[in-house]
């Protein structure tokens, strides 16, 4: 059995760029009987930086309404908010003493994000150290991250090796991370890399009608209607062919070879594919923003789960290093 | 009224030294009626130093139990352990996304101990962060703090002016520190500073025969028995002033002066001070070092004294950034 870790960004309103490259392969992992899935909203690491309370308080409504409206089993897995469950500061803290300063210093996450930010605070510099406390509270063996996040897998498991050696015993697993080579990119309305800061992104849970006004943007050439047009290159049929079935695409790939097949059909049909598709997505996260007493009962039930499990962890750490 | 923060080191059984400089002027001060004191053992900061959870359980005890047994009176005032609230780290974790990385590199104790220890670790850069935490959930407008801390104090009042300007709301109190220029610096057995790490301290709860074993190891010169002895630079004398009246004083003043009044003598008379002037504490602390459940008692009831103050500055952080 894996006991899996899955930290989610709240630091804005989940796009199809996050729900086919995030959270829908999170939830099949959790789905797999063997597995055991902690999946925590990342609030106190959006504090790094994002400083507005009613921003915040919005997207971490959105992002956990998307989670659930996407059918993750909070029965099967937890699910909560790191900023509910005070363990998370309390072992960062407790960490952070095992932390040398060289080893943040050197992190490749922070000297890119103090190139890039204006506001290069203190909890951009500790981030690693809260992100380990993440990981150890719940014994977590595997942690899927991206690329740029396996150096801090590595800062987590020198942290928990630091603790164990000095106590001379194995109160931390030693997690493993998994980086998935698979995920795909996917491509945002201009053809980059769908993603808020470039604000190329499509928002499946707007109103249709807003819906279709960003999929009409999405960038194309300028080739004329009745011309016949690459389907390889166009970003709209990208788009398709990440939704759409086998039979979907080959009809919609031959309409474009064949000519007479404008970028504004096409752009129609995923419109409707998206619609279709997404149709128990789009009700489940309207109910739950809706909601907000259904929405709060599932997380304080995850809370409750992971405080549970987080509580064990400190115990094992506060009498081995003197606090109980 | 005054609201009066003080951290209490334990990274050691209280010395002489730390009972006439810091535990007895924190007491007379709490009991002016005026005021509201708010001392907590903290312990969290000690771990940037001290490893070892044994003499750390230790250290904690000894410290809580000499505090009481100078008759801090724990009705009026709190009285708690840093690390049995969570809400310390908690906010420190919130300040930390509030504080300018060099800001703490800055720091003149950061620079200072990373030239000193080879710990260099993440807790000692940004123990500010905590430090500040520990003072703004109480809304302490007071904090007496040595020179060296007085640039804490400072980067406390910072954070807080960037929280409430932020929120725009003054939902921290701006404390003050104080500096007591006339706090005495009490002699090692060495004529040093007494301190823990000269390992020149008088431990006033150990057995009788070891305390006077101590007290003989006073440094003197080597002037005979019969011969005047000089009470200004006599180590033995300046301890004996600082605890006997001023009848006592002027007659050992006499001794040293006339002759035939050996070292050996003034030593004698300064462990029968001791014994007797400090007969009381030395019982408490004893009570309370032999019965670890009325000590618990005691830090408990602290604790959720604490904790009822802690919460509601917390809740009102959480609120304006978004954690409710």
């Amino acid at each position: 059995m894996s006991r899996i870790l899955t930290g989610i960004q709240s630091s804005g309103r989940p796009h199809l760029g996050n729900i086919l490259g995030a959270i829908k392969p999170a939830i099949k992992l959790s789905e797999e009987p063997g597995n055991d899935s902690f999946l925590f909203i990342a609030d106190l690491h959006s504090l790094t930086t994002i400083k507005d309370g009613a921003l915040r308080r919005d997207y971490i409504r959105a992002v956990a309404s998307a989670w659930l409206a996407f059918g993750l089993d909070t029965t099967k897995n937890t699910f909560w908010r790191q900023s509910h469950v005070p363990e998370h500061t309390e072992l960062a803290w407790y960490l952070n003493c095992f932390t040398p300063f060289p080893m943040l210093s050197n992190a490749h996450s922070f000297k890119d994000k103090s190139e890039r930010l204006a506001d290069v605070n203190a909890g951009l510099f500790t981030y690693p150290c809260l992100m380990a406390a993440d990981i150890l509270l719940y014994d977590a063996n595997l942690v899927p991250v991206g690329k740029d996040q396996k150096q801090h897998v590595e800062m987590t498991r020198d942290m928990a090796s630091a603790v164990n050696h000095l106590v001379g015993e194995e109160i931390f697993v030693l997690p493993e991370s998994r980086i998935d080579e698979r995920i795909m990119t996917i491509p945002g309305i201009d053809g980059q890399k769908m993603s808020k800061s470039y604000n190329n992104y499509i928002d499946i849970f707007v109103p249709a009608n807003e819906l279709y006004k960003v999929i009409k943007k999405i960038v194309s050439d300028s080739t004329p209607l009745e011309e016949p047009k690459n389907p390889a290159t166009d970003i709209t049929f990208q788009l398709y062919a990440l939704l759409a079935d086998e039979a979907q695409v080959e009809t919609m790939r031959q309409n474009y070879l064949n000519g007479g097949y404008g970028y504004g059909h096409a752009k129609k049909e995923l419109y409707e594919l998206i619609i279709s598709q997404f149709a128990e997505a789009r009700e489940k996260f309207n109910f739950y923003m809706e909601n907000e007493e259904a929405l709060e009962r599932e997380l304080r039930n995850g809370e409750e789960k992971a405080r549970a499990v987080a509580s064990v962890t400190m115990e094992r750490v506060r009498r081995k290093l003197g606090y109980n």
